[in-house]
Order: C-alpha cells, then sequence, then structure tokens
C-alpha cells in the first residue's frame, strides 16, 4: 500500500515537490531488457511542465538519472532507482499556504492524516509525484513492447462539455501528440485551446475525459477475482491525481442496454482464430484479457488551483479568504495523458509477468 | 494479488460453484471483536439466491460455519475461516457448457489463462465465489461500526433506463431492505420490478447503477498515493463480477463543472469544526477521507446469461449457437448491493487499521 | 505475515488445536498439476500423533480434505483450499490450563499480544497448526518432483547428545522412514528410542537437530538480497515449533576455518559442467542456488510440555506448582522431519515460481 | 521479495557498487519522528570500510543525503528516501573479474539467475547492498528507542578460534566501540586484532560468531506462526552477506538440555511482574517476545575474498587459476556489527508497528 505498487514488477516512488528529488525504485523487472535513458526521458517530457501556452509555465526540466539496476543499455535484473531533481525552487511562493487549506486539495486531510504537512507545493500530493510513475511506466512501456509488441495509448477525449470525433481504430501516437492539447481531432483541439484558455483567463479551471485504448494485449492476462484486470486498471486510474471515475468497455453507457445488445458473440476470423463481433466487454471477461483491443475511459475533475478568491478556512480554525498564487494548470488532462498511459502500462506488465508463473507448468 | 485481498485485514477467498464449498480466510482481524455467526449470515442471506421473484430461483442456503479464529462471541486475533458448503449440485444442468464459450461469460479467457476449466456454473467466475467476501464484508462491517460507527449503505438506484429519485441523506437500510429489488423509492421499486420480470420473461436481462454511501467516516483514512482511498474502493467494485465503471462525488458528471463550482470550499460548523459547504469530493480529497459523507456509484452490465440462443464457438473452433439451460438472474442488481457493501467494508476497514500505524507516535 | 507464507505461491493457513478445523489455502499454485489425495494425505500421516510408542499417543486421522482448486487429479489453478477436521476433543483435559502459564510454551505471550487466548491444547501455537504446512507442503513437494526432479529429504541427526553416523550421499526416504525416530543409523536410532523412553518415563523430554538436504536444485534459484535462498530457509525452519536454530553448509562449524580452508573452488565436471570441489557453501553462494546440493541443519529445543511438578505462575498473578496432564511427544524430532521437509518445500517452490519472472525475457 | 523487507516498516534498498550509487527508501515510517542526518551517519560510518587498520583499505565516506520524506528534522509520514553517492570508483581493479567465476562469491551463481551481471566490485552483492540496511536500520533504532526505549546492541563473540568473554548483562556501546574488532573484552580483542593482521599478511581470511542482545523489548511482538520474532531474525541475519548461522537463546547447544533443565520457570519480581528465572527461551516464546532480554548468535563464514591464488573457472568454461587484487576485509566481524544491529532494528520496528494493528480495540 503506501507508495508502491505491483506484485512482481513492483515500483516504489518517493519526493515531495519541494524536497531534494523526487523519483522510484523499480524492482522485479526481469534482466536483459534494452531500454535507453532516452526512453525514460521522452515520456518525461510529455509530463513536464512547461512544454505548451495551456499548461503550467514553470519551467522544469525534469531530467531522469538512472541510479542503479542498468549498464551498458540494458536492465541488471536488480533494482532501478531512477532520480529526477527539483529544480525550480521558488518555496516562498508558498509561504502564503502555510496556514491555509486550498479548497478541494489534500491540504486539510493531510493534516488530518499525519498531523504534520510540507505545504510547499502540496508536498506528496503535488503533480509532481507523478514522476516516478511516469518514468518507471517508460520501463514497463518498453517491457510491454519489446516481448509482445503491446501497445498503449491514451488521449484527450472531453474537455469540459466539447467531446472529440475520431475513428478510433485509426488514432497513433502521432496523432495525439500532433497538438499540445493531446486531442486527436485537430478541430475539437481547437476549440479545446480556447476554452482552456479562456479559464485561465477567468481564474478558472476546466475538468474532462481522457480515453485509453491498448492493442495486441495477448489473451488470458489478468486475475479472476480481486485483480481483475479492470480492476489493477480501475485502481492505478482512480489513484492518478484529480481523476474521479473509470469506465471500461460499455461501462456507464452499458447499463442501458440489455443483455442481447451487450452481450459480444464469439465468432471465427478467416484464419480459425476466436474473435467477439462486438467489444462491449472493452477486451476483458471475467477480469482476464480475450485477445480483444482494452479500451477505458478516465474522468478528471477541473484543477482545484485556480486563482480567484476563495471561501476556506486555515489551520487555526478561522474563515479566510484565499488567492492562489503560482503557475498551475488550467486543465490538467494534456499532462495527465502521459500518467493514464504510464499507469497502465504498469498495471498490465505486472499481469503480464505474473502470467508468467502461472505458465510455468507449460513451458518444455 | 490473485485471490487475496487487504494489507492488514487481509482475506483470502477460495472456492468453485459447483466443487465442495466456498469460503474465506481473514489475517489480520484485531482479537475481542464480538461478532455473532447471525451478524455473519444476515449479509449472506441478503446474498443469496431465491430471496425474491426477481432473482434467481435457485435454492441456496448458504449457511456459514466458522471453522477458527473465534470462540464464546469474540474473534481471537488468529485467522477467521468461514465456510459454506455448496448444496445444490445440478451439475448436469452445465454439461451443455462443457465445450461452448458462453458470450461475455469468462469461459473462453479462463481456457485461456489456465488451460483448463471447472466448467460447472463458472467455477471460480461464478457469483457463488462473493460469498467469501460478503462473509469477510460482514465481520469488517463489525469492525467499522464497533470502533467507528461508520456505516456502509448502498442500494440500487438504476435498473436500464429507470432511475430512482430520494433524499439521500434520509436512507436507511430499512428503505433498502423494504422492496427485494433494493431500490429505496417504492415507485421506482416497482417499475424496476415490472422492467426485471419483462426481462426474464424475454429471456433477456438487464444491468444499472448501485450507488454507496458511507457515514461518520473519519477524516485521515487512505494513502495519498497509489492506495488512495476512491482508488481502493475503485479496485474493489471493479472487481466484482459484471461491474463496469466506478466513479466518486461528482464523477463523470463533474468534467463539465468548472474549477470554480466544483471546488467544495471549506466553513466551520456551529461546534467550531472544520467542513466542506459542498461535497464534490465524495469525502475524499487527495486519496484521504476528509471526514464528509463518502459516496460513489457503480455500473453494472446486463447479466451475460440470457436464454434467448447466441451465436458463439466452442472449444473446438466451431462456430455453434447456444441456449442457456438453468436458473439465473435477469438482473444482477438487487443481490449486487450487500456485495458493493462487503467490499467498500473491507476496504474502508483497511484502511483504518493502516492508520494505527501512521498514528503510532501520537498514542500516549 | 501473520498466517501466510511465500510471495507467489502463497499459502494461508488456519485452525486452533480444539476449534472445528485446521487447514490451508495456496493461492497461486500453477494449474494442471497432477496431485493425488494421497500424496497429500502421505505427509500429513508422517506427521499425524500416535504413528508409534515413542510419539504422542493422540488418535488423531487427521484425514484431508480438498474444499476447491482441484478437479479430477489436477490442480485448476485457484486456490486450493485444504481442511482437517479436529476430532479427538477432550478439551476437559486442559481445563487446569485456562488460568496458568506452562513454562516455556505461548500461554503468557499469547495472552499479552492478543488479550485473549483458547488456552485448549494451546489453541494457535499447538502444533496441530503445522497441519496446514504440511499439507500445503505435498503440493509444493509434488511440484518440484514435476517440474524439476528435486527431491528434498530430513532426517533426525541427534537426540539430546546421541548423534548419528551415516554417508549423507546415500540417504533415501526409505532409510528415514524404516525406524519411528527418523534416524537413518538403526544403531544410534536404537540408543535414541531408549533416551526417548527413559525421558518420557521420567516425565522429562529431549532436543536434537535435524539435518535437511534438497538435491537436484538448479542453479539460480533464490534472491541476492533479503529473499536469499539461506534467508528463506531460516525463516521457514525458525518458524517451526520448537526449533532454536539454523545451520547451512559449514555453518557454525565453518566459523574456525580460514577463508583458504573454506572456499569452494570451482571444476568442470567431465560432462563439462561447472561444480565446486567442496561444499562449504551449502548449494548456495550469494543467496543463490548453484546447483550443488543444498544442505542444512536445524536445533529443536527439548519438548515444553513435561509431567514434571514446574513452578510458574497464574493468570492472577499468582505464583503456583504446575504439573501437565494430557498425552504429548517426549521428543518432537520424528514428527517434526515432515515439517522441515514441507517448510523446505514451500521455500523452494516459491523461488522456483519467482525465477520464471526473471528468466520472462529468455523465454522464445 | 527481491531486495525489500517488511509489512508496515518496508524497505526497498538499490544500488551496484560501481554504479552511480546505493540507498533505501522506507515507506510507511509514522510521521513526527525526530531524526537528525547525524544519527543516520553515524551507522554508516560505523559500517564503512577504512575505520581502521583491520578492515579494507578503500576509503569511502558513505555520506548520506536524505532525497525525500523528512524535513525539519522530523520524519512527514511520506517514503524516506537515502542516497549514499558510490565515489571510489577503480573499475579498472576489476577488470580482471570480468569473466572468471569467484569461489564462493555470487558471480557464478548471478550468471546463472540473471544471465547478466555487472562484475565491477560484485554489482548487488557487494557488501555495499548493505549501506541501504544501515541507514534504514538507524531510523529503525530510533524509532525503537524513542517510542519504547528498546535498545539493540551487538558484538564480535569469536574470531576463528578466539572467544570472547564477559559479563553480558554489562555490556555497553562504549564497550563495543572501544576497540575497531567491536570485540568488548580487550584481552581477546587485541589477540583477535593479532590473528586478522596475520590472516591478511598470509593472504588469508578469518570467520566469526556475533552475538546481539536486544532489551527492553516490551512483550506480545511478533507473531505465532510464520512470522515469529525469531523467524524474522533469522531471516534478516542469514540475508547478510557471508553469513552462515543463526540461533537463539540456547540454541545449538540446548539440544543437549532436557526439557526440565530448559525450561524458563515464570516467577513473580518485587513488583508483581511476571518474569522469567532463567532464559533459555532467549526472551521469545511461541514466537512473541515474552518482556526479558532478546538474545541470539549469528555466524559468519571466513570472507571469500583472499589474495592467495585459487583454482576456478572462466565464464568460457575454463579451469583457470585466479589472484584476486584489490583491497578487501580479512575478516567481515568488525564492520558486521552494525548490519547485524540494523537488521535487528528493522525486524523489531515492524513487529512493534504491526502490533499497534492488533492492539488496535484496545485503544480507547
Amino acid at each position: 500500500m503506501t507508495s508502491s505498487y505491483g506484485s512482481i514488477f513492483k515500483i516504489q516512488t518517493f519526493g515531495e515537490s519541494h524536497g531534494p528529488g523526487v523519483g522510484v525504485v523499480i524492482d522485479g523487472c526481469p534482466p536483459r531488457l534494452p531500454i535507453s535513458l532516452d526512453e525514460i526521458q521522452r515520456d518525461l517530457d510529455r509530463r513536464r511542465p512547461g512544454q505548451s501556452s495551456i499548461v503550467t509555465q514553470r519551467d522544469e526540466k525534469d531530467d531522469v538519472e538512472i541510479l542503479s539496476g542498468w549498464r551498458n543499455g540494458v536492465t541488471l535484473g536488480s533494482p532501478l532507482a531512477l532520480l529526477v531533481r527539483n529544480e525550480d525552487h521558488e518555496s516562498g511562493a508558498y509561504d502564503h499556504l502555510e496556514n491555509v487549506y486550498r479548497p478541494s486539495h489534500a491540504d486539510y486531510t493531510t493534516d488530518q492524516k499525519y498531523g504534520i504537512r510540507a505545504h510547499e507545493g502540496g508536498g506528496r500530493s503535488s503533480a509532481r509525484e507523478t514522476i516516478g510513475r511516469v518514468a518507471a511506466g517508460a520501463v514497463a512501456r518498453k517491457l510491454l513492447h519489446h516481448t509482445a509488441n503491446i501497445e498503449v495509448l491514451a488521449w484527450v477525449q472531453q474537455v469540459h462539455g466539447i467531446s472529440a470525433s475520431y475513428d478510433i481504430d485509426k488514432i497513433s501516437i502521432t496523432d495525439v501528440e500532433a497538438d499540445p492539447t493531446r486531442c486527436p481531432d485537430p478541430d475539437t483541439a481547437a476549440v479545446i485551446t480556447e476554452a482552456i484558455e479562456k479559464a485561465r483567463k477567468d481564474g478558472d479551471s476546466l475538468g474532462g475525459v481522457i480515453q485509453c485504448r491498448v492493442r495486441n494485449t495477448p489473451s488470458g492476462l489478468g486475475d479472476p477475482v480481486f485483480s481483475k484486470l479492470e480492476a489493477e486498471l480501475a485502481k492505478t486510474m482512480m489513484s492518478l491525481p484529480a481523476s474521479k471515475g473509470f469506465d471500461i468497455g460499455s461501462g456507464f453507457n452499458g447499463v442501458t442496454m440489455t443483455g442481447r445488445e451487450h452481450n459480444d458473440a464469439f465468432e471465427l476470423d478467416p484464419h480459425g482464430n476466436i474473435h467477439t463481433v462486438t467489444n462491449n466487454s472493452g477486451g476483458i471477461q471475467g477480469g482476464i484479457s480475450n485477445g480483444e483491443n482494452i479500451y477505458f475511459r478516465v474522468a478528471f475533475k477541473p484543477t482545484a488551483t485556480i486563482s480567484s478568491s476563495q471561501r476556506t478556512v486555515d489551520t487555526e480554525g478561522n474563515e479566510v479568504h484565499l488567492e492562489a498564487k503560482g503557475r498551475h494548470d488550467p486543465c490538467v488532462l494534456p499532462r495527465a495523458v502521459p500518467m493514464v498511459e504510464a499507469m497502465a502500462c504498469l498495471a498490465l506488465c505486472d499481469a503480464l509477468l505474473r502470467q508468467a508463473t502461472v505458465d510455468y507448468l507449460s513451458i518444455d
């Protein structure tokens, strides 16, 4: 629990937003996986602040250092420790937050839980905490791709009331990265950009929905009871800052279908392989992947940090008004896309390696 | 992973639907918790088949036996093992399913994962698997109530397109248990009953949404990173058979709000205690409970087992048509209510006991 | 922690000595392992009371029932639950122990830990607790043998001051089972029998040393840091009732050798395979098996239950004298042999399956 | 498993001896524990090379940096990450080891396990791996002392055939640190020093026995089955490099006592508190501490690295002779003393925090 995830491919993250650094230790990555520093940095760069005009303008380079477990471009089988130093220490910017609870932030609950709190930048509840996840996710992504050609791709589907339309089977990473919004539909991306810019000017913020699709998942991944593959995906997605909902396949929309409409009939493809005619299951049946594409949605609330004046209380129990300072994302979704992908990669990678133990008696 | 859940209050379930029995071992329940056999049986009775005309008519009494960890009405601190024997062995009823993959069931994926399958009644993917969860959940529920007066209550909010309306703050267990649908709004309950009866006659099935509310949760429960309280709730809910979606607080509906609308301002109540004016957070902020009511929704798909003829393939790779026999639930939601409650109790109970270790230095 | 062991091949035991039953749930056993009820019962029969005149004369048949995870002679991949009912309820025999702390037993510490205690027969601290371990160990033993021909064999090497001599490379299960003492040296076995009989008559008890040897272990098992193979063996052995010491290879005797004498030189065998000339390492180097035979010793104290009068205190804090009644082992070693084997099988089986995840990128 | 230990106070170590650095992440340390950088550095200084003439002359300062989880002298409740940079990169000194397997080292087994190996300095099997343990152990030590005044003290009892004599009840840290051998008996320390110096000159090495004593342990710590307190101590001690044996209380020597001699009678002290007259149990009964002093021994083999010429094989399968270069410890025991203490602190600290969950219903 706490700051670790996974049963075989286990990650342990650490770091406050304004301490010396943040990072992750991956324990259980198989040896001899080829992976470069660039492959890890690439996902961190997609996550970092200051990428475009619609995200926070803090300038953090987030250069990653591999401390252990890696040599000459391959993993050693020992723990992979990855460290990103914190650089942009403007802790003075947080002085006004030391004694006040920001609405819908973790300030109050952190105090209630621990009786102590690193107020600068949110401490452990800062979005910087996700750096360790994204770095570990890049390693998991490589393992998935290297061993099974599995591809995990997420994108912004909706911001506030603005929804994108696209051919889901054709979306590529190029489409997603083509626009700073990470919405693969250029027309919608433009409208979203405008809405985000407007929210920022208004001292307000926006939420939305990210969609994720996993291609080439082999059948048989996931456990039938508590660690159903969708349960692990749900946990990992709902562990991301600001996420409020998760659904898979037909999801919440499927409740108005009948069983006859919803069931995914099996058929044989021209090669004699078993497939489903429809995919309301979202690629998972009984908690176990069936070989179809996995797809799911994650709902994100509007960013809690806004620059408008808000009513709140301070740590002494006085009612006060707060005007947040600092540079914040008016909409977290563009930067949440690599986080969603990272967590999906981690859940899948762990399931893939667990399956090696289930398959043990099949190996000749 | 696999069939266990929890870090301190750990449960390990076991059992196939048509083997000798199903059950659970709870390891980590504190000693000296008063709990009677009746308190466990009560939740099992709410889960069991044959309760009413709108659920499956199989007659299973599901009498629970306490094998260990309990003596004279209190727990001993040692593992609590709970066993329910399987009684209604009509395995002949499943002969026609031995070589065929039921659409949207776990038959195909189980074969892909394990290379072997107990086809009678779905084996480990049967809803009987939830007996162990519900029995363990009853113990967790008692612990929550005994130590912190926490109350976990779920009900049917929607079936197919039919939604209930009610005053959420006033719903009690009596309201929920008043009708076999477990919908606390009597008018809606009647319409739902009619819809379910019709679906059964049509050889079809219906899905819906369950709502759950947790009252009296102390602030400070839940972890700030991977085991955010909502992440554990999401995992446990998405691990239930037929669930397809989870959201908390404002959830998917919150994405069309702006930050200014969505943020929950803090205020002081007349006693000087900190509260939030609104509760879009659903009682959890930054993964940690804030003392407000926790509420979340779970979407369930229409039951996969329908009696209409369906297109599928058999284990030999032939395309066939399947007409399911046996007695099944045309809608899982009424029986899923105690399952949702059980899983919520398990997630909360584990968080409560974990917090005892966080609070360690506060105890004088 | 508590009553579970293992990371992949995980066992969860349960049961008090005088409750309804004792048993184990194994989660993570690969599917399609052929194993019969007899193979499990066989090890339980080696552990059970009443086998011979030198062990306790309680008559417990300890018949095992498989509750789940098994069908037609093979495992299903789901949790294997194994149950043994308690039959010989002479709880009246323990009435005199309700309010008194037996010296060197767990009575006092159990009360201190839990604030409650099932005093009959020691509750969870009874040797009956090992039934679950031995049953699970039989499954692990089969997996080790089935997949890698690994053989785990233990025997009584020493009782009190009486040590056996034998050719360690030639000892077989037949030699061990030839005598009720489980000492493979017939002359020593006779002397040991005499000593145990005398101790019983004197109302006293004896301790000793069990030796265990693991043949055909593949190289590469075990982890380099906290889960060194010898560390897992040490933990599992020191978790057995009455064990007081563990050493591997040269062990405590190796401390008087110099490095030059102690180091195991590598050489090539006639087939060009790497072997060590000596085996002071005991088959494990740096926590990882090297392919040589693994061997270790476990020290057991004299049984705490003796019929002589002993000085002690009662639960009210009075100094009293205790004369234990009931039927007890004057020497635990003969019955501890299958327990040592079971725990070694469990540690090795878990290491074997973990290695499948390390080898993941090697599988083509 | 792998590089993590603990269930509540969990540590995750990382680092190869010749990579960028080594360290540890502690997850589960309660918030508001006062601890200074100096308190951590102190134990690292006792572990580091170059302290005296009888240990390796490599000059490594091993300065620790706290990366997270700590602020203004107290813990935050979030993961504590501790990093020590590797400074003394003389990797050229290991070139001659790239293709050869050092006898009784982990070179061969590491290759067999992982199919890859960082040959410089032993990689993950280097004694530098223990830096993370010792750093984490210092935090655990502080927690034990701060909350329960528990004191963990180890010392060198025997080197080769040379044993110390002392009054075990009077040994203090001052006695242990008075001599570079960490043997608290000055006369024996002088003889040991001579023996170690001689072994170094001879290109040979020596082993020995470390004794550890834990004072002020409250009763009730430890679990009754697999995580018996002595089982956790055995695991942690046998996970240290070069350890070959562990025993507790009477240990291997107790096997020649009878039950009547061995049992620890209970008595009342003048204050009416329950104590044992003798302490053959070593402070633990049935896996649970009884409030008496805990004491145990750990056997260490002679250092595997010796400068004499040794017979071995290379990675190509040729028989060769090896003459090790570099600066090594002719006897690991003086530097192993803080490692033994660290691992004991970690095992005890985890047991202490676990007990908080057992005691949950006692807290009013």
